[in-house]
């Protein structure tokens, strides 16, 4: 299930790409020319942005017919084909060129998701994203990185609270910052604390933070962090548990952070730095 | 002067990550707090987006005040501050995240390009950007492409006219494409034909296109076939010159490719391969 | 602050009243006429809307001018004067009837909240809204229950996840539907169990959900099981605390349920059943 | 016939409440469950939002299946079944919410509207509403005066032109009040005064009002009054009718006030203060 | 004062014109060149759509300067200055063309309806428009009408309530039409009868219509219908007057039209058949 | 092919037209009336807007059943039927007049369009269109421009670059001015000089302009200038051919103009001064 909003994301796509109308198209292909084509892989991954393909070519032309093969989320090799595609040849050219953009990109940030999370495997800690993301296209890269196997953080400032250096220096401190929060923000928001030094990791725990954001400290500072956050935090009021997380974390050091015993590691690099994976739209001659 | 309907983007991305209120900031920092933040360089490239910086700042709060010290298009590195915002702490702490995205992500792509430019210094040949852009940021990507000395090719369908493979075999052959297209298309779009072989090139520039775009040539084919197209050229109806255009370059190749003598060389990479450049926004004590 | 997104809700109720315009006023007041109006309590409660009211005049005309007397959140009672608004004539009679909608609503709604919160004073125990709001209106409506002194719930299906009946079903028990959330949901989305039996809220305690909304249990069925709750919460996996909601509170009841140690009462009512306040806009001789 | 504009509502209410995603429902309930709900009124009144229910479902997914029992406007009570839904289990959970929200408040609005009209049953007299309605809402408001038996007001500024009192002082009195309208307004839009006194009120008659709106008068002046305004209506220019209508009326002295021969009776009450109508959505086993 | 609306249509029409940039201007124009430029009248008639030139400028560049000579509804004639505009050259240059546009259409519309209006001056009956108007672009070409001196009959079908031939039909005549309309239409909307026979104007009158539009009667019927109508309207309960409308009128016949004691004539003439007037920018060397 | 965006401009139009809905057919006309009716041609011109009225009535209600007899751009005379609709009579009677308006207007530019290809048949001369075109309706006005055998010039200023006086002079001369577009302006854009003088025209073509705009010469001039700009134009730079344009013609001198040698008039007269075909709906009794 694509998520709200998706279709109006679609309609702002197609007329920045369309515009006025495909005057190449419009000039060479007969309006009722019938014709079909395949989406062809030429890359090795995850397949992500399927279901939002059909919806575009849907959004565009209602007639268009799709034969799905693969789903999103799944692992794809060279030569397999994720769908084909049959009805107006000027529609198909038309929105090719869209559909493909998506997947590629969506499919380069599942695939590197992936990798993440193999790296992280049996460890129990999970691979999360970030805020940063490419604006207007949030939801659909948060989506494609649970294609890839990955967790979402929060969709946005108004998810969970999260608490960096500027907050917790005008509220006066960790503790005051978590009572703050705590104090007014809506009752399923969730108490994240980034904490920057142990002293303010151990505050934050104290404080009665839901989870810790411990950034760019090394796997060896926190493999000694870790088990200490957690036994302040069985000694603290109601013996709550408390969320560890890492970020600040190089794809090479994935496994060593998750050996430490954090919970998360969250991570911008699967949206920020993923190449668009290598797909094509094939014509049936 | 920012690309028409950049407002409306801006809203759009502002929703998305703000929702319903940021809970941290309004939780834990007072309506009438005030501060100062630096946008610093950490990293060295071209910079691009603070014309869009600013924008996104003003459109959420009026009040914020920015003192520029870098402009668009400027050469940075490590220690560099672009600008300086002054105002609301909360309104600085809000729209910090989306200010750096869009900073981050606009001046990759200029650092990127510019790379590229550089490149092919000196031969005169000039480096083009795609169509395959990010949905519903084509114009700031393509403003990023120009704020790294690149040419920007067609904004869209609706531009000038591309002949590619099906185009061509549903007009029944390169002469009678180009010809439709003519007789139909809007008078100022230029007709480019995408050729595969040098047969079709041939045909391309005797059927009178404006341009050719030379698909995965190698630079010896081209150096070879500019020549003997450019002639063909000559003797055309009206001796009219062509515009060639060679696509499918790697980056090392860039050299060697405006070394044939084309005129354009056109890559998504600058959008696609671009890596976020490393900047931040540095609060004052 | 206001909620993001406040400004295209004025313009789609400004638009919603004014249509191609306000032909009274157009008729009978001169384009120069001043004028000034009060906002005239003459009832008695919690105002809610004053920040909004303003937004409202400016947004139709950037001129008009306001002197605020209270804040949103104050305490009102008849005679008191919330603001003035000096400006364009035609510009206060045609925003009038919107500020004062907008006002009437939002103050009934704190008004009712902040009884509620009143009759809970001093157990700890916090009133919380539903999500049962006037459709397109919950943002401002949440802002109000805030300007009463109550805490908002989620604000949306994409907040906390909430297992009512339905999901336990399809899951196939309480245990394996808070798993499946835990496994697929955002990282800091709380998992709420609805509960309707004394066994369900026992199973979610167990299973591991972060709140337990206790529906339609009466006070003396509370009293017992909340301490019996607390305990199984403390001996399970690390021991974490479990939040405990009541709802299907009648405001008679109030003080017995809160007095049964839960910690939130959550209610529809403030919103579905409140009055509008009575509020007028006087102008001045 | 729903009126225009409506599926823009839609929109925006339900992007409101799902945002990025209802992750209940989406983690638990599979994408292919199929299921069946029924809607069960368990109170007493008007039904009125039926048709827009459908409209929602249909809106958020086409392959929801209605069977409808009752129109908007049937007479309902406890036990009766309002129509069946069937379809995507995913997609009756998500959009439950919203339909019972609209049914409940319409149904609320076209119920207390029918009480007001039972009251002045076979007195001529009909009821009316104000421009009092919740912002953003108005013709769904409206039409569920309509479903009660009510008449509509006018829509906003732009229909009748109603001159209060700051109109009528700025215009220079009654008489030149009503002529600056007939002068510069549309042609159709009538012209209505709304009168504090009986000095008014036959001043507007005089002047040649359409309507004569008579504010906060008690039914014993009414009565005197109103053949006394006909009179001088029969008495004017071309003898023109003049339509009266009676504001400020509690509900326990409609019967009163409608007895004095009066034509209408405006009232806010049906929009602000009926109470939301209790109806559930059955889940079949 | 700009109809409600206006802005999204500046934003939607500005959109439409400059797209992603004016490159003519951008290459050639540098960002900080400063010029002005008049509004030079070539032409004579009635100057609409200066207020709109403004608030186009000032949606476009809140920076560029006005110094308003004429206002709308003015005569104006050759070699007259509207205004002139200061500001930045891009600006000016970037939006000339959409203020020319509107100014150019208005003052048509105006200039036709002015010569309308004095075709039959001194005869009491007033010039006014019908639904007949450019998509998009009703509520400025109506403004245009009253700037010419014309009156505006409904905006939309949501207005008066107009019983055509197919409305009588299915209501079972024209009794039934009117008596349909007056028990559901809201309040305050008139009731008029388009009536093609002196049968139907005669039924219309009895019936209780509040006007009657005559269709295509030729003056010599009018001279002859129009007392009888309003006998009959003297002779009908409450002896309301009726309002005559002829439509179907040549601008030749307009005075012997209005010399039939009719009281209003119907045309779409001046939006239909105006030309552009001719108006044109002028730079300052 | 309609262009994009018309859906959203149908939706604009019909919220314009039917605001809060359509009292008179509501009242009068059954929710299961059924109908039929035909467009009747009632004038001689060309047709266009036939596909978009299809479009118009099933945005407004997609049962509405549609047969065509004639397409978009037929010759069309007196009697010739167009389509006949036949479903819901309420609908069919609200969009009727949107329908209509638009196929008027339309039929009306495409008309005068075809008029004006006529006028220039077998000189090789082509008819352009402006940007002098309706706000918001551009792209349907070219559409019918094209409907009428004219061809589009550019549909807004992010099309080729043309330059004007202004441009001309502060970019410091003609040379300098095409100089700047051509390393700036995205490649595929065109430059048109727009030339006064014939010095500038020589200018313009020894610069290297891909056209030239001739502005208000007599044909005599043109006679004499054409072939020496095609001679400067075989002389320049790889000997590329330039386009000759002739703007300011009289509709009565197109033969004369089209038979100096230039390749295309352009002219506003088929959006400005067209009149609307007389079309009308017709009712099956």
């Amino acid at each position: 299930m694509l998520p709200t909003g998706t279709d109006a994301l679609i309609d702002l796509a197609l007329r920045e790409d369309i515009g006025d109308g495909d005057h190449t198209t419009l000039s060479t292909i007969p309006p009722d020319a019938r014709g079909a084509a395949r989406l062809l892989v030429k890359d090795q991954g995850v397949l992500a942005g399927v279901e939002l393909a059909q919806a575009i070519a849907h959004r565009f032309d209602p007639d268009l017919h799709f034969k799905l093969f693969l789903q999103d989320g799944a692992t794809i090799s060279k030569g397999d084909v994720a769908f084909t595609i049959m009805g107006s040849s000027r529609s198909i050219l038309i929105v090719e060129r869209l559909m493909l953009t998506f997947m590629q990109r969506m499919s380069g940030i599942a695939t590197l998701t992936h990798r993440f999370v193999q790296a992280v495997e049996g460890t129990g800690c999970r691979i999360l994203d970030t805020r940063k993301t490419t604006p207007g296209l949030r939801v659909l890269e948060k989506y494609a990185v649970r294609c890839g196997g990955g967790v979402n953080h929060r969709m946005g400032l108004d998810d969970a609270a999260m608490l960096k250096e500027n907050h917790l220096a005008w509220a006066g401190g960790v503790r005051a910052a978590v009572a703050a929060v705590q104090a007014s923000a809506p009752w399923p928001a969730r108490v994240i604390v980034e904490a920057e030094t142990e002293q303010q990791a151990c505050e934050a725990v104290e404080a009665g933070a839901d989870g810790v954001l411990l950034d760019e400290f090394s796997p060896e500072a926190l493999l000694a962090l870790v088990p200490q956050l957690r036994q302040r935090a069985a000694s603290r009021v109601g013996a709550a548990p408390v969320v560890l997380e890492a970020s600040g974390v190089q794809p090479e050091q994935l496994a060593a952070y998750a050996a430490t015993g954090i919970d998360l590691i969250s991570t911008s690099a699967p949206v920020t730095r993923s190449r668009w994976l290598d797909l094509s739209m094939r014509f049936d001659a």
